[in-house]
This record gives structure tokens, C-alpha cells and sequence, in this order.
């Protein structure tokens, strides 16, 4: 791996702790004075070997939408149990619900294969910035260096994972400062050992959600196999039985997802002021659609059971994003600082480039606002009725098939397709009518509602009519409505079959069918390839600007700052420790089983399993009483700069030993996507002692203690 | 006032401190060095003067629904902003908001006039027990014991009210132990000096409601008076200006409404099982036909808003009580304590009826389960469809006058007249036919699902062919609801003018109007009728039963008992102090402006008014900054042992100085009516710094603030 170029070596000092999620690399370059200071007696080079290219830290494996890690040379692997919940739903049966009472394999023989699950193991770091930027022809403009960058990705991801069970991902960091491609061996055989009841994983449900004290058992054990046989993984964590305590070190590694701290004010304010509050609005507007229907028919509600809750999600997170910019004021903050990156900027000649382009991306965030509202339309259409997501999908991979693999926009190419198509089936029973409907009324009437400057030319052409005031209906009457109905009644995109068959079919063939929603879908694709070709127009002057500013910034600070979260390995290092969430309110590093225990009112989210509080009353804790809480610990906080991908992700001690699992982050950190504020930056792991003694004392799962050499 | 006949005098131990709703008469029994201890340096005969019954203790103001004290000689008076909510809407229009922006009189001539808001200085305090005891003929049946205490009980009220501006309220003790009279000067104008603006009064909405940390300055000030001249109260409580810390000695007084601490395990049990999963599930349903009526139509939404907010406290409190009882396991406590009393009195011949009393009230219990779910629908009428609930009462009120008004129910005597008319005309705004038409709905399907032995007759006859499975349409077919539609398309009581005709009808007079509610309202009425009956007996062998058992409890536990909470005059004494709310979570006593600042988003339940964040901002803290907070103190915890009805309740200080005025108690605490658990049991109080400040600071109200004493 060579060095990153923006990388400053500086005498570490106690303000850098916590904050950043930093790169293998950085890591290594911020010296093994620096990690020692963090807490970890471990050499660095057990850390990470630059030679090897790897290390503990490379023990974080990348599961769909989370991190993982091996903890036995046989590996067995340790995931959130929220990250595995999919792969519990595809074995469960009316008479055995394993999501509700959770499974142990009693032997290897009983672990349970999950379909299309997909692991992947890092094995190699490169940095392809030369590459990349020798790609952009001299004098480019931005459409053409958009292009030109994402077509080197898309050779450089292909000429990777040409070696059999390889998939490589290609990253930015910091818009365009560098680019880097990983390496990752392919695991597809990959079985359940071992999920705690849902009453344990995912206790406090929804109202414990994003919030602490937390009492969840958020962990699962998986193993990876390859021919038949465990995967031998080149890196695994040894499980610490001694735990954590206020004050200890811990470090939790991962790829988490997106942050947005190098952002400029002027694009975060975009956030606050119109992307947090609309997604919030309509969330909410989709969330009282659904629990309407849902009252009405138990069919509709257990159809839409993983939507509402990905839109309740979607809105509390909208709610505290929101919360936390203002209660942060990390935009005013950010403000400030870039003010004194210009002050420090416009001393220095050399630094005109930096301030033309801070000029120039503040000047892209005007445009990009004139066509707000519609664009945010025409994004929700994924998130929305699947009487318009469906039909879009399948007219962009039929566009997208005529073009050579290479080619192809990025989530159609051949190594897409498998994933897509399970997803178009899988999405079936996933489908209401009653609700998928009232969802297509609500994004139409938004559409109707757009300012005139921008309203979509294909809903004008089909729904205009409907719109009062021009002369229209009035969009709450019930000809909308019924045609609405029509259109649905008319297509075939609803029946699984013929989606299926849809989804290998030409331009042509979808054209010649004259399915109305199919035509709907083609009119809007229009507009999206249109918002797309803006959009990549923005991303290549992006790419052009935001470099020339990072630097100045990286300069003016003077000391290393770790790149925004783009779904990379990172890792961030902190300590055990409680916070003051707010005014009059202290909360603890740790939680304890009593609290669990406490918290049980048998019904909704607090349902504590039967087996666990006959344990607890028959005070069987057996040898996992932390000494100081004089209870046997459940979750514990630490100030560890985390944000979402990062769930599963293993958190170790200074000695490099699994002490714990991430599985959140606390209300008040949420916005810290936006900026780490020290105060309330905490994020929330399952302590390991807690799945030791549910394994002990609850399963008498003793072959697996003996695995993670943790038995008696 | 005679000596109350049930207290031990004891010497006083540090255990009895913060629990116990005492009377003052028991204050005065407990003595002087008792109350040193609980740190009052004010002599005891300045709290309470036998002679005069009375002293700084009766300066506790009964309000609608509320308590109250006077803070100067020339009638003002501190209550909560909720207890006031009434007066400022009254004084609404669209151009001048009182709710939204609050208000403050400028001038005596400013102040504004409550309509209809009635304020009870207490004057005499009687024990009543022996007239009342001594009105029972010897070897009555239950029903007859219940008639000659009630018909005793109106005799002794309207003796009492027989003096002019007098209003008396009767009340049992501990079902029946010991009964007194309270006499009140009744006031009858009452004027509104301040209000500040509802996101001060009522910050934080129903999303802090029942829970801490709070930032809400839930107070507001009236003038009480008389013959067009402020009214001198007797007592009044001095102005603290220094306020509170932790560790400081408080006592709360006022009128708690009713709390459940002398019940048996059997009878909470019924609450648990029954009344609390009953009482949330109906107001569940209740809310989300509301809810998705008021998301159709604004109109539905104005009109059910006070209706939601009852519904969701309703709601909540049921919640928070079945937690209470759970987690404080109150009533395996209870069920302790009465097994401790049982042995002790097993070996005691002179205890045989305290035993055989225990027996019996057990029994009781048994026979008011055999009808429970019936009789808790017919509750339910009242505060569930006014399809159902203006006709009952229409009914009722014209029954009963046909009565001479000494042998009417309570609730529809004379003195009770102009309030229950007042309600049928001012709840016309609460009335949302959409709404209306669905809440019955819901009371006649949950009537036809009744158990076959507990069935309605009138529903029977009129709804009975709708239900399933006896051949009827089914509960959920078209026909129920035409049918109601038609019911009430038919009546008239839905016109406020026909409503008020009706409210002065005779019986037959409402017969003749064959007005199809009218009808289901009488025959309903009649089944009402018949539960009270029984309630009655019961009610009757409890007047018997209970006081043999308590007296039992009250000899084995060898130490005062406050009785339990009967909405007469009551002081508890306690500390300033926080709690630790549940695991991992430690909460401070005091909140503070800035933590007020912090919550604000600007929106919502947290849009904190611009006067106050521009006087924050500016550091505008004047003499109210805190010196150990640094800060503008704003809400405070206490221990002292409180309950609905204590809203706007004086907390005062060791000295007899107001220091805050009380308005909620902890989430963890809800179910402390049930039983005092010292870990939990906090009660929150507005500091009254913080209406200082507002005073000094934003308002510049120098007025008042000489007035109080607190001028510069």
C-alpha cells in the first residue's frame, strides 16, 4: 500500500483521542507512541504489518450493510444480532419462529445456511489516486471527469475481481483528495451458530431505539465456510473474559458508511434547512399511511412490517439529526472554521486555487437548490410506492443491459444483477395494495405540488388535470384516486412472474407491452437520467474543487484529520465512559441484568424471555459478576467515533481482545455525522460477558465456550 | 376540630420522613420535635394553631381540579399554568392568543376575569365521625348503611352551605375510619395577573410530561376578590428569594385527589389485571380513531384536542401505574404487610373481626370481578362518544330532579346545577360528529363482545342482530354503522339549544320526544342505575368492613399512617433531591435555564419564546443566577409524597417561605398512589426564581415583583 498523500506526521496529543475515524494507514502513521497513548499495549505492528498490508485491525469482515469480525481460528464470526435477522426470518416457520426464540446449533451439522448472504474478508489495500487522476484527459470538463473517473473504477474493479471469489470496492475519500481500491476474498457459505431470542437482540425495540441506558444482547455467532470446511481466517480476536471497565481503552474497527464532516457549512445547511426536514415530513406521512391500512387488515400490516420500520428509522433519524445540528450548532461551527481557513488562506498566495474553490462549491449548492424539491421527488421514488420503484428499477436495468458491462451504471453491472433480482422478488411479500396505493396518491399529490418551475412533465401529462387552482380537479378528488386504480388494475408489475420476466427484457419488449405503469416508469426514468446527468456534472466539479480546499484545510490545521466515513475499514479509538446527556441527567458507562430484569413488563418491547429471568431469579451468574458493578454487565458506552455500517463491528481492548460488539449510538450523537462533539459522542456496544453467560448459564452452549477458549 | 381518633402519638424516627399525605391534625399529633426534624425552624403553632384550626397550613387554596396559596395580603395567587388554561382561553380571540403568548396585567384593571373559575379558602375543619356513625340504625343492611351515611352526609353539606359564600366538602377516611367536614369561604372572582407564554408554562409538552429532567415554569398568578376589593387571606406565604439546594427541607400542601395505599393486595390486583390493561387498551383505540379522523379534517382536529390530551393522559398514566406496580412490586408488598398483620392478629382473640372483616372484603372483591367488563363499559360512558354520554346524563339530571334535593345523587343537587350545565353548553366545541360516530362504534362493538353472562340488554335489543356468530351480520358489516348514523341523524341532542331545553325536562317530557339517543340514554340509564345499586352495597359493607381491618393494620404497625389521599387539605414534608431513575441513569435535583436553551428546537413541544432565548442570549440573569448552579434555576425535585390533585400545591421552605410551586411527580412514580417507595418517589416543582426571573428580566414586571417582597 503506498503512503496516502495527506497524511502529516505530528506528535500525537491528547485533544486527537477519540475523535476520527482513521485509516489502517493513518494509524500506522500516527506512530506507535500515539497508540500506546491510546491505551493499547499491543506493538503496532500486531496492529498492522505495512509489509503484510495487514493485521487485527484487517479483522473486520464486511457483512450486507454492517461489520463482523472472527473470533476462533475456526471461523466463527460475531455480528450484531440485528445484521443477521434476515437470515433468522429465511428458517423460521410457523412452527418454529427463530426470529422471536432465537436458535443455538447444537452441532456444526445444525448451523443454518443462510441464502445469499455474503461476507467479505479484507485482504488487500491499494492506493489508486495517480491512476485515477491519470485518467482525466487533460482540460476535461466536469461532465467528462466524472465519467473518465467513474470509468477507471469500473476497469480497476474489474480487472480485481477477475481472480475467482474476489469482490474489490473502489472509494473517494474526502470528495476526490484520494482514491482507493480493497480487496476482499468472497465468502457465499456462510451458516448460523448462534442467535439470543428477539426479546434478548433487539429488547427495548423500537422505544429503546437510538437511545441509552440500553439492555440489548444486540449479538450473533455465524461461521464461514469454504468447500464444505470453516473458513481459517488470518486474523481472529480472542474473547476477553475479564471485560471492561469505566476509564479502559477500547478501539472498534469497521466500515462505517457516510459521515459528512468535510462538507462545507453552505451544503450542511442544505441538510438542515431542506433534505432532514422533507425526509421527516414524508416518513411521517408514509408511516400514518401504513398504520392506517395496517389497522384496517393484518395482511397489509405484516406486508409492511420492514418498511414501517425502516421509515420510522428513516424519520428519527431526520428528528435527530436535526435535534443535534442545532443543539451542536455544528453547522455555525463549521462556518467558523472555514473562516478561518479563508483568513489563513488569502495571507498566502499559493492558496487562490483553495479559495476559488470554496467560491466555486458554494456557488454548485445555489444550483443544486434551484431544483430541490423535484429532485428529492424523484429520489423517493426507492424509498416509495413500489408501483413506481418497481417499473423504475426494471426500465433502468432494461436501458442499462444494452450497454457493455463496463459501461453500465454502477449497481446494473453483471455483478449487480444476482443481488438486484433477488431483491425484486424478495420485495413481493413485502407488497400491500391498499397501502402501496395511498403511498403512490401521496408522492403524486407532492408532485402536483411542486413549485411551477419544476414540476415533472410526465406527471403533468398524466395527472395535471388533477391539480385545483389551474383549473384542474382538485387534487383530493376521487378521480385521482380512481385513476390511480386504473393504472395499477392495467399492470403487470405486481405479479412476481412477470416482474421476473420483465427484469430480462428489452427497451423494446417493455415498451411493446404498453403496461401504464411500465410507460409511467420510462417517462420518469427520463427525468431521473436527466437529475443524473446533473448530478454527475456536480460530482465532476466536485471532484475538481473539494481536493483544492481539503488541502488548504489539512494545511491550516496542521494536524491529521481523519477522512469522512465512505464504507472503507476504519477504525476509531476511545475509552469506557458514561456522559451528561443533558441538564440534570447523568448517565452510566454500564448497564447491568437487574436493569434488564427491571425494565420486563412482559408485553411490547420490554418482554424479557422466560429462561433468561428464571437465570436471573435463581441467581444463576456463575462466573460473569463484574466485581465493581456486582452484576453481570449487559451494554456498555464508549466515546468511539462510530456511525452506521458500523453495526456489528468488534470493539477490543489494548490488548486486541473482543470485549464487546457495536450496535448504536446514544440520541444526543446522532447529528455526529456532521461533527464529533466530545461531550456527547458515545456510541453503545453489547458487552461480550453478557453473550458468555447467556452461553453458560442460559444455553449450556459448552462446545461453543470451549471454541472461544472461555469455558471453565 | 376534635382529635382524630385513629392517631398514635409516637416519637417521631427518621423512616416516617418524605412518606405520608399528612392532615394537619396529625401534624399537630406528630409535635413539634417531628417537625424540627423534618427541618422546619418555624414553631409549630405558627403551621397549625389547634385553637384557631388553623395557621400557615390551611393556606392551601382549593381550585378547580387544583391547589393554590396566596403569596401576598393583597390576594394574589400561585397556581400551575395548566390549572389556568380555561381562564386564558376565555380571554382568546384570533387576534390576541393568551394561550400561546401568555399575559400580564399591567394594572390591577387589567387583570382578566375567569367566568365560572371558583377558588375554596378553607375556614373549619370538622370531625364528623360520630353524627355520622350515630345516623346508621342499628342492624342496617350494606345498602341501607351507604343511604343513611349519604343521606347524613347532604344533611351536614347543606347545614354547612346554609351560611352564605360558603361552599363544604364531606369526606370519608380510609373507607370509612373517620369522616370530617371541610368548610371553605367560596370566591367567586377571581382575575388572571399572569400567565407566561405557554412554551414556558407547559415547555416540553406532552413529550416531557410525567418525567424528569423538566424545564417548564408551570406557574401563573391570579387576584382573588371580593365586593370589587382584593380579598385579604388570613395566611399567605412569603416569597423566597434565595430559593433551594439539595439537602434543603420542603413541604408540599394542598388537596391530593385520591391515592390507594390502605387497599388490599386483592383489590390493587383487580387494578393490574383489569382496570389499567383495560383503561389503556380503550384509550388506545380511542386516540387512533381520533388521530386518523383529525389527520381528515382540521375541524375534527380543533374540536377533539382537549379530548386527545385526557385520552393520552389516560393513556400514559395507565402505562406508568402498570410499570409502578410492577417494578416497585407494590403489591407482593402489600400482600406481605397484610400477612404480617394477619399473624399478628391470628393471636389475638380481640382481632377475630378485623380477620373475619379481611375475609369478607376478599369475597367483595370475587363478586365486583363476576361483572367487571360490563361495568366498566358503562364507566366508560363518560368519557367516551357524546352520542352516549349527554344523553346518560340528560337523563340522569332529569330523574333526579323530580327528586327533593336533599335525596338527589351527588353531582346533581342544586349546588351542582350551574357547573353540569356549564359543561353540556361548553362541551358543544368538543364535539366532532366524524369523530362522535366512530367512538360509539367502538363502545357498542366492545358492548355485543361482551362475555354472554354480563351482556347490556338495551345494546342487546337495539345492536344485538350485528353480532357474529349468533347469526347476526357480523360486528364489522356495514349495517352497525348505518344504523348509528341514523340514531344520530334522528336525535337532537347534538343542538346546543334543544340540549339545554332538554337539560330542564321532566322524564316524561324526554320520553315524549321519542328522540332515539334520549331512548338508549334511559334504558341505559337504568342499567347505570342498577351498578350503582350495587357499587352501593359494596360501598356499604366496605363503610363496615374497612375500618375494622385498618384498625388492625394501624395497631400492628404501631406508628401514624396518613390516611389515604380524599382530596382534603394535606401536607408532606420532604427533601431536595434527585434519584436514580433506573439503571445506568443518576438524575440531579435541579434543572436550569440554560438545560431550557439546550432542549429548544423551535418547534414543537420545545420552541422556546423569543423573549426568553433573547434575555438568555444577552445574559440577562439579573440577582437569579444560582451560585452553586451558575445558572437560572427553573424546576427542582423533592421527595414529598404528592398525587393528582396537588397541581399548583405551594412547596415551602423550612422558614414557611415559598420556594416553588409543585406540578408533577417522576415517571417512576406514577404508581406511588399504590405505595411509597423512597428510591422513586420525587415529586417536580417549578422554582420560583425562575418566575422571578421572568418577572425581572423578560417581563419588567416591578409590580409585582414589589408586591412579593422581591423588588431590588
Amino acid at each position: 500500500m503506498r503512503r496516502l498523500p495527506f497524511v502529516l506526521v505530528v506528535v500525537a496529543s491528547a485533544a486527537l483521542a477519540a475523535e476520527g475515524k482513521w485509516t489502517p494507514q493513518q494509524v500506522l502513521e500516527l506512530g506507535p507512541a500515539w497508540v500506546k497513548q491510546q491505551g493499547f499495549s499491543l506493538p503496532l505492528s500486531k496492529l498492522w504489518d505495512e509489509k503484510k498490508g495487514g493485521g487485527l485491525l484487517a479483522n473486520a469482515v464486511q457483512l450486507p450493510g454492517c461489520s463482523g469480525s472472527f473470533i476462533s481460528a475456526e471461523g466463527l464470526l460475531i455480528t450484531n444480532h440485528h445484521c443477521v435477522v434476515g437470515i433468522l426470518q429465511e428458517h423460521s416457520s410457523p412452527q418454529q419462529n427463530l426470529v422471536k426464540d432465537g436458535y443455538l446449533a447444537a452441532t456444526r451439522e445444525a448451523e443454518k445456511p443462510a441464502k445469499a448472504y455474503r461476507l467479505q474478508v479484507p485482504r488487500r489495500f491499494v492506493d489508486v489516486t495517480t491512476e485515477v487522476l491519470a485518467a482525466v484527459p487533460p482540460g476535461a470538463d466536469d461532465l467528462t471527469r466524472f465519467a473518465a473517473v467513474e470509468a477507471k473504477q469500473k476497469a480497476l474493479v474489474a480487472e480485481c475481481e477477475a481472480q475467482p471469489g474476489t469482490r474489490c470496492t473502489f472509494a473517494a475519500f474526502d470528495g476526490g483528495l484520494f482514491f482507493t481500491l480493497t480487496e476482499f476474498t468472497e465468502l457465499t457459505d456462510v451458516r448460523l451458530v448462534y442467535a439470543p431470542p428477539e426479546m434478548v437482540g433487539n429488547y427495548g425495540g423500537e422505544t429503546d431505539n437510538w437511545s441509552w441506558p440500553r439492555h440489548t444482547g444486540d449479538f450473533s455467532l455465524l461461521r464461514a465456510y469454504v468447500d464444505g470446511k470453516p473458513f481459517t481466517p488470518a486474523y481472529w480476536f480472542p474473547v476477553s473474559t475479564k471485560g471492561v471497565k469505566p476509564g479502559d481503552a477500547v478501539a472498534v474497527l469497521g466500515y462505517p458508511g457516510v459521515s459528512y464532516r468535510a462538507w462545507l457549512a453552505d451544503e450542511m445547511a442544505e441538510r438542515r434547512e431542506l433534505y432532514f426536514p422533507s425526509a421527516k415530513a414524508l416518513s411521517a406521512e408514509w408511516i400514518r399511511i401504513i398504520q392506517e391500512e395496517a389497522a384496517r387488515s393484518p395482511e397489509a400490516g405484516i406486508a409492511t412490517s420492514d418498511d414501517v420500520r425502516s421509515l420510522l428509522n428513516r424519520r428519527k433519524n431526520a428528528e435527530g439529526q436535526l435535534m443535534g445540528l442545532a443543539r451542536g450548532r455544528l453547522i455555525e461551527k463549521q462556518k467558523a472554521s472555514e473562516e478561518a481557513v479563508r483568513t489563513w488562506a488569502l495571507k498566502r498566495a499559493d492558496q487562490k486555487p483553495a479559495l476559488d474553490a470554496y467560491e466555486a462549491l458554494t456557488a454548485l449548492m445555489v444550483e443544486r437548490r434551484s431544483t430541490w424539491a423535484r429532485d428529492f421527488l424523484l429520489d423517493a421514488i426507492t424509498w416509495g410506492p413500489r408501483a413506481l420503484s418497481w417499473p423504475v428499477t426494471l426500465v433502468r436495468r432494461s436501458a442499462e443491459s444494452m450497454k457493455p458491462d463496463g459501461e453500465r451504471e454502477p449497481g446494473y453491472q453483471q455483478r449487480d444483477l444476482a443481488r438486484l433480482k433477488e431483491r425484486l422478488e424478495r420485495d413481493q411479500k413485502r407488497y400491500s395494495p391498499p397501502v402501496d396505493v395511498r403511498l403512490l396518491e401521496s408522492w403524486v399529490v407532492r408532485a402536483l405540488e411542486l413549485p411551477a418551475s419544476q414540476r415533472l412533465a410526465p406527471i403533468e401529462a398524466t395527472f395535471g388535470r388533477y391539480r385545483a387552482g389551474d383549473g384542474g380537479a382538485g387534487i383530493n378528488g376521487d378521480g385521482l384516486r380512481s385513476q390511480l386504480v386504473r393504472l395499477i388494475a392495467g399492470s403487470k408489475v405486481f405479479d412476481l412472474n412477470e416482474r421476473l420476466k420483465m427484469f430480462d427484457e428489452t427497451p423494446e419488449q417493455l415498451r411493446a407491452r404498453r403496461d401504464p405503469l411500465l410507460d409511467l416508469g420510462l417517462a420518469l426514468d427520463a427525468e431521473r437520467r436527466a437529475l443524473k446527468d446533473r448530478r454527475d456534472r456536480w460530482s465532476g466539479a466536485t471532484l475538481r474543487l473539494r481536493p483544492l480546499w481539503r488541502k488548504a484545510v489539512l494545511a491550516q490545521k496542521g494536524k491529521p484529520i481523519a477522512p469522512d466515513a465512505n464504507s472503507t475499514l476504519r477504525v476509531t479509538f476511545g475509552k469506557v465512559q458514561g456522559y451528561t446527556p443533558r441538564d440534570a441527567l447523568v448517565a452510566g458507562a454500564q448497564t447491568t441484568l437487574s436493569g434488564m430484569i427491571e425494565k420486563h413488563v412482559g408485553e411490547g418491547d420490554f418482554d424479557a424471555p422466560r429462561k433468561v429471568r428464571e437465570a436471573y431469579e435463581a441467581k444463576k451468574f456463575g462466573r460473569w459478576i463484574d466485581p465493581t458493578l456486582k452484576d453481570v454487565p449487559v451494554d456498555f458506552l464508549s466515546d468511539c467515533d462510530t456511525t452506521g455500517g458500523n453495526s456489528g463491528s468488534p470493539t477490543i481492548d489494548g490488548a486486541g481482545r473482543l470485549v464487546g460488539v457495536n450496535f448504536d449510538r446514544v440520541w444526543e450523537n446522532v447529528a455526529n455525522d456532521f461533527g464529533y462533539n466530545p461531550v456527547i459522542a458515545r456510541n453503545v456496544n453489547a458487552d461480550v460477558r453478557y453473550l458468555l453467560w447467556l452461553l453458560e448459564e442460559v444455553e449450556g452452549a459448552q462446545g461453543l465456550l470451549r471454541e472461544l477458549g472461555a469455558a471453565r
